[in-house]
Formats: C-alpha cells, structure tokens, sequence
C-alpha cells in the first residue's frame, strides 16, 4: 500500500469511530436517562482518547511525508490537505488533556442541567473554571503551533481559514450598522404588530406537519430521523443525520422554524460527496458553511414571504383554521423583531447582537483578559449596550443559556454570524443564476434552490478551502454588506408581506463583480 | 502498575468500547432508519475488530502470566479467572475472522428483516451459508484451542462451564417427559378454554401499563428506558439497561409478559456488583443465568395466580372492564398452553420443544453433518414430531422465525431451557429459604424474593463459575427435576387459578439434600 492509501484507510477506521461517536452522543441528548451521563461520559472521554492516539500513532506523521511525494490528481491531493490538517490539530494536544477536556466538558454540562434551571451561577462557575483552564492550555499550545493568537487557535478549530483581523471586520460592520438598523425596524413594526395565534397546539400534530415540512424542503427519511431534545441540534453521520426539535404546547412556529434550520444542516450532511465517505474530502466544510445552509433554509427561505404563504393551509390543516393564521399576519410573525434575551429565540435582526455579545466575552476570557468572575458583570452591561435589556442576577436567561462554554467549545459563536452574513451572499447568487428564483419560488418549488447548493456546497464537501469556496459558489470574498441589505430589504425595504428575499437585487447580471456596498 | 491492575485498566477500556457497541447495537434495533444499516455495521465491525485488538495485543498475555504470581484476594482473583477465560476466547480468533463474522453477520440479519416478512427461503439461505461457513471456521479454531467438539466450543461462549454431555442430559430428561406431558395438559385445559379479552387495546395505554408494572418489579428508570423493537430485547449497559417490547393492537397480555420477562434480565444488570464495574468480575455470569432471572420474573412470577390476581385490576384500570378480565379467566390466559409455530409466543409448557429442535438443528449444522439447504425439512419433521404442527413451506413461522442465526449465535438458544430449568430451581430454593413466600406474594409483596435474587445471583456478578453459583444458592446442582415438577404442578397438580408454582415442595426443610426424581 502507498502511503496515501495507508492514510485512507487511518481515516475510514475514525469515521467509524466517529460514527459510534455521533450515535452515542445523539442519544446522550435525547435518549439517555440521567442516571447514565457518568458511564456515558466515561466512554465518550474513552474514544476520544482513541481517535487522538489512532491519528497521531507516529507511523501518521511519517506517511503524511511520504505521501506529499507520492502521485495524487487534484482530489486526492485535497484530501491530503485535509489529511495534513486534522493531523496537525490532533498531533499537538497531549493525550492527557485531549481525556480531561472530554470529562471537564461532560461533568460541567451534565451538572449545567440542573444548575441552569435552578439559576445557580456559582455551582456553574465552579464547574466553568476547570473548563477554561483547560481551553486555556489547549489554545496556548495551539496557539504556539500555528503562530496565532491563543483565540484564534480555537476558533480555527471551526473556522480552519479564519483569522481574528477578518473576522473583526467583518463583524465591526454588523456592530456599526445594527444597532440603528434594529431600532428603525421596531419602530416600523410598531404599526403593524403580529398577532400570535392562540394554543394549545398538540404535539402529535406539531411533529406530522414538521416531518411533512422536511419532505417538502427534501429531507431523505430513509437516511434519518426527527426526534426532540432540550437544545435542538443535528447529529449522526452522513448515512444517518439525526436532528431534534423542542415543541411547546402554547405555540408552533418556534418549533416548526427550528426543523427548518436544522433541515438545511440535514440536506448538507446527506448530500456531502458519497465516493468520497470516510474521508476527510467528504466532511462539511466548516461550522460557517454548515451554518449558512441552515439559515439559508430557515431565514432566507423558511421566513421568505413566499414559503410562509404556502405554509399557512398547511396549519389550518393540522391546528383547525385559527385567529391569526391569515397569510399576512403569519408573515409579520415570521418576521417579528423583538429584541429579547434568549439568542436561540432571536430573531435575525437582533441575532447578530448576542453574537457580537459572545464574541467579546469568550475571547476576552481565552486570552486571559478576564475571569469566569466576570462574566456576568459583562454580559449585563452589553445587553444593555446592544439590545437595551436588563439581565442583572438573571443567570438563567443570560451567561447560562447556551450549551457551547459549558463543554468548552470557546471559537465556536462566530460561526453562526458567518454562516448567516454567507446565507445572504449565497442567496444573491442564486439569483443572479437564476432570475427566476423568486418566481419558483413563490410558486412553491424550491428544487432550483436545493440544486445549486447541492452543486455549489453540499457536493464539494472539503475540496477546497473555505474562501475558495466561496469565491467559486459566489463569485467573490465573504462579505457583509449581502447580510445588511437583506435586512435592509427584508425589514425596511418592501412592506412586510410582499417581498422576504432581496429582491431589489434579483434581476442584476450573472458575474456583475464586487457586491461591496 | 502491577500485571494486575495492568489488567485492570485494559478491562476498564473495553467496558468502555463496549458501552458504545450496546449503545449502537440498541440503536440498530430500535432506532435506526433502514438507510443507515450499511455504515452502522461497518461500525460495529470495526468496534468489534478494535476490541479484539486490543485484548490480544502482545503483552497481555504477559500480563496474564504475571498477574497469576502477585499477590491478590479472593475477588481479584476470580476477576483473574475472568480475565483469563475472555482473553483466550479472543485471542484464539484471527482478526479476519472476527471482522468477516461482524460483516457478514450484519448482512444476513438486515437483508432476513426484509426476506422473512416475503418467506424467501431462498435468499435468506444465500447470507446465511456465508454465516454457517464462519461460524464452522471459528468452531474449528476454538474446538482444537479447547479440546471439545464444535459444537460445544461454540456452546462455551455463552455458557462457559457447559459441555454436550451434560446438556445432553438435561434435555434428556425434558426430551422423555414433555410430549407425554404437554398432551395432558392440552387436553386437561379443553374443557376450561380461556377467553381472550377484545381489543382494541391503545398503544399508549399499553405502555403505561408496561412502565408501571416495571415500577413495581423494582425497575429503575433512573437507569434504564423502554422502547419497542421488532424482536424484543434488553441491552445497553448495567447503568443504563434499554429493554424493548411489541405491541399489538388486538392483545394486551403478550406485551406485558414480554416486559415482565426484560424486566428481569434488566434488575440483574441493573444490580450487578457497582464496585466492580467495568471488570469481568462485574458482568453477568453466562446467559443460562441470564434467562433464568427473566423466567423468573415472567413464568415463575408474572404468570402465578398471585401475581395475575394483582395484575386483573390494573387492566380493567387502564383499558376499562372488559368481558375476558375475570381473575380466573386471566390466569386461564396466562396459564394456556397451546402448540404453535412461533417460539417466542410460546407457553413453557411447550417451549423446550422450539429448544430442542433448534438445538439439533444447528448443533448438527456446525459439527458439518447437514447442510443450510436440509434445514427445512429437518424441521417439518421435527415440528411435527415435538409439536404435531404441519410447517411446510411456510419458512417465515419455520427456521426464518429468530434472529439467532442470522449472525452466528448458535450455540445460544439451550440457554433457553437451561435458564428455564434454573429458574424453577431457584423458586423452590427462595421458598426453603422463606417459607411465606407465597403469602407475601399474594399480598402483592414480591421483595422478598427480589431481595434473595440480588443476594444471590445478581450481586454475585462472574465471581465464582456456574455451577458453583447454582450450588451456593440452591444447595446442589442444575437438576431438570424441578422445572419438570414445576410445569406438573402448575399445570396438572393444583387446579389452573390456585397456585402458580410448585407449592408441593415449598415446606421442604432447607438443604435437604438431592432433589433428583
């Protein structure tokens, strides 16, 4: 065997690992009984430990050489790359702390369930500690390995081809504009408010019209499943993607929009380039790129005035017609901005908010700025700053609200604010393909949509890098302004309830260069 | 480290690897969309590779030879002895073979899901001479690593300390006794025919009726779920035991048996030696031991009188009164004996015939005197024989019925009867031990005998060999007399809705000596 093909065969050995991974953590989170987190978190810490040892066995280090010398065509030397890649991030983590990041990251999470309910700040930071003293020493040995700051170091964990300058100015644009941008937009929402259809919605009926919105939107039931979990997510493996929902008896577009977004993360998956499973070619790109599918699915589309008219008989099948089901008031509620303080709940106007909010504390408290003791201090004064709300002594609602500290997962917020700002960009260039998007659209066949992302994204897996990716989907660099003037058209532009897309931009000529503002 | 705790830790990790197999495996059964079956064994075979693996590396055998000259305690060393057995099952098998069996065995058993429901004999028979000539490969390997026959080398993995001679006498006496027998109670049952209660029974009813008589078994759910499967099973891990049942719309009984029954493979997993945990020494003793606590639970318990005369209320609670829901008329139901094609669905009273037939069957398919393509005929023959039932052609209710062989478990289903055997032993020895057994089991208390089987059996985990573990808790042998007397008692001695166990012998003083016929 060539070396390439004694790493080929490294690698389908951890996507197998990597699958019962995936199946355990799923159940971990929709299935598993309490009294089971110790020995699963014992097992889970077990194969991370053997997926860190398998990769960097030294014999890893010697055909990686080998194999830059070695024939390959294009493909194959992509998935060297990529090869090259995963190598370098496992190889300078010691097995030691690969093991203790794994528990720290169980054991704060699982007790994190409870504490959160019961708002119990100081249980938690107790447990947080541990966790950013190992992310600490896990950014500082990588940021020493590749030369970038230590919080860098982790976000490329997730973003492989970001760096904090970029980031910072694409983010400075969101910072500067949103603010103004969603005052304007409550003010103009103001006069005409959505009116929330009355409950109760039963649940049976809530999952029959969400199974029903996945075949829609494509989803393959034979290689998958939908299931409900506390934080919704979508798991598994390509050949089996797993994704959850949380239903509320009171009210069933939160639920039904969740299914959406995290169909779109579904279609990647299933659709990523078969020839090439087990390989790292054939994985998701990144957390951005994974993210700007699901929101192309739940904002761009899910939240378009078009798909929420052909949704509304669809409710009135399963609820019974309802006060507040007529087309226009579902659009307005689709598109309701309404700062608030639970960034899941949030709508995209105010999204990018928490965001920015997260942002600035998680790295501020990698780069050892601050300490865990700050936390909520911080986040009170830039609820304030960003959104204007109050959430002194309100733990619950505020630092311990969301899932990624709590296992160490600092690097990963970003991503959501990428993915959204390339959703917008990705959209535009559909259209610029295809002019006659929003008329299939409006006619309910989203089928062009799904082709040229199955074509432009899902099929090329890891090929190529992500601004690479990009440029060829899209025709440019990742740029904000596509994010703004959505928002701008969506919230300000057209009357709520004639236009959700970017539709002054729709007709522009196929390649008509920089779309800078 | 010493040798042992060398060990020690190994034995740790593949508890772990383990827990992700159980976990997966549940998965499969209960879980899984069809589309996923190919990755998922792929997985599962590279677990199981992975696993064996690791317990042959090199220096565990040198670790074993160590470990055997360093001072150890009773329990490290009968953990030892466990340590021992499993590492010279594994390290027998080349690594080929063990992934080959994994592959192939998953193959048959998901094409069998498709090819039963069509009666396609033939189609099955294609995977399943693939699985035959594994198996009869591995059973070469291991009768020549012991000394035994094929058979037998296959027997030993389920039921360590069991050869064909003895088992051959145990069934003997079933062989000789129970035509005679079954056609007694046949015919004694005529002319009291029970009633079978009508449907439709709702689902939802059914189960909650399921999770509360666990409740009462003494099931914790803290640790543990029900779930349904197409075949009915109890697997996961002893902290996190998943047990699973069918439902049918027209039949309420057959479900709840079926749970009573996982019920009590699940108290014994749940109840396993915690200090031990993750060492052989923690793990059940052998499957024979394994059945007979389920049996137990389901045909010494579930379906006494006492038991069902506490069970009539609960039915009329949950599904309304219903002709058919008389106590004497449920006893009738749980008590019927009725030859039938099916060996799960069957009453024990005819059960060792399903055994037997199968037990030739396969024992003579592994020792290379027939061949997969006799199978059929031999077992219209025997069916016919054993139960008086016409089969032919009919392979979906013939040897397509069970999931045993489709990936390679022969040598599994004598651990049925033995299991059987053992639990009609263990009954009349809790009734020495306390002779108000019955008493507190009519008043509804079944502790006590809970408390003597966790004392006894469940407690007691690998830590002697079995027929040690049967003597120390019923004072002698495996003896076929008392399940005999057992199946006399309930179902010729005392009138059916009297008693349910063999009352003729619970006074006996204990340790009375041999309770051979």
């Amino acid at each position: 065997m060539s070396a390439y093909q004694q790493l080929s065969s490294l690698f389908q050995r951890l996507f197998h690992y990597e699958h019962l991974g995936a199946m355990a953590g799923w159940d971990q989170l929709t299935m598993m009984p309490t009294g089971g987190s110790d020995a699963r978190a014992e097992a889970m810490a077990e194969l991370e430990v053997l997926m860190h040892r398998t990769l960097t066995a030294p014999e890893v280090g010697e055909w990686l050489a080998s194999a830059d010398a070695e024939s390959l065509d294009d493909a194959q030397r992509a998935n060297l790359r990529e090869m090259h890649r995963a190598w370098h991030d496992a190889v300078v983590l010691p097995e030691r702390l690969v093991e203790a990041r794994s528990l720290a990251g169980a054991r704060c999470e699982q007790a994190w369930r409870r504490q959160r309910p019961d708002n119990d700040w100081a249980g938690f930071a107790d447990n947080l500690r541990e966790v950013v003293r190992l992310s600490r020493e896990e950014a500082t040995i990588r940021a020493e390995a590749t030369g970038t700051s230590r919080y860098e170091a982790l976000l490329n964990k997730f973003e492989p081809d970001m760096n904090v300058t970029e980031l910072d100015r694409l983010f400075n644009d969101l910072r500067d504009g949103l603010p103004g941008l969603l005052a304007q937009v409550v003010e103009r929402q103001r006069s005409s408010p959505a009116h929330t259809p009355e409950g109760p919605f039963d649940i049976e009926a809530q999952r029959r019209l969400g199974q029903e919105t996945m075949r829609r939107l494509g989803f393959d039931f034979e290689h998958g499943r939908l299931d409900v979990s506390l934080h919704p997510f979508c798991g598994g493996v390509p050949e089996d993607v797993r994704l959850t929902t949380r239903y509320r008896e009171d009210e069933c577009l939160s639920s039904l929009m969740g299914i959406i977004h995290e169909t779109g993360h579904a279609r990647y998956e299933q659709n990523l380039p078969a020839p090439w499973r087990g390989q790292p070619l054939g994985r998701a790109r990144s957390m951005s790129i994974h993210e700007s599918q699901s929101l192309t699915f739940e904002m761009q589309l899910g939240r378009s005035e078009a798909f929420v008219r052909q949704l509304a008989p669809q409710l009135v099948a399963h609820f019974g017609n309802r006060p507040g089901f007529e087309v226009d008031n579902l659009v307005r509620l689709a598109q309701r901005v309404e700062p608030g303080l639970i960034r899941v709940d949030a709508d995209e106007v105010s999204y990018p908010a928490h965001i920015l909010l997260r942002y600035e504390i998680e790295r501020a408290l990698i780069e050892g700025e601050i300490e865990v003791d700050d936390i909520p201090a911080l986040w009170d004064e830039k609820m304030q700053h960003y959104l204007g709300l109050e959430t002194r002594g309100n733990y619950r609602d505020g630092p311990m609200q969301d899932i990624h500290w709590t296992d160490g997962s600092f690097g990963y917020f970003p991503t959501y604010s990428l993915g959204a700002m390339l959703a917008a960009q990705l959209m535009a260039a559909v259209r610029r393909d295809h002019p006659e998007l929003d008329e299939r659209l409006a006619a309910g066949e989203p089928g062009i949509l799904f082709d040229w992302l199955k074509a432009q994204i899902w099929q090329q897996g890891s090929r190529f890098e992500t601004p690479e990716l990009i440029r060829r989907a899209t025709g440019e660099p990742l740029d904000a302004g596509y994010y703004r003037r959505h928002l701008e058209s969506r919230y300000l532009g057209e009357p709520a309830g004639r236009s959700g897309g970017v539709a002054k931009r729709a007709h522009q000529p196929i390649g008509s260069g920089n779309e800078d503002d």
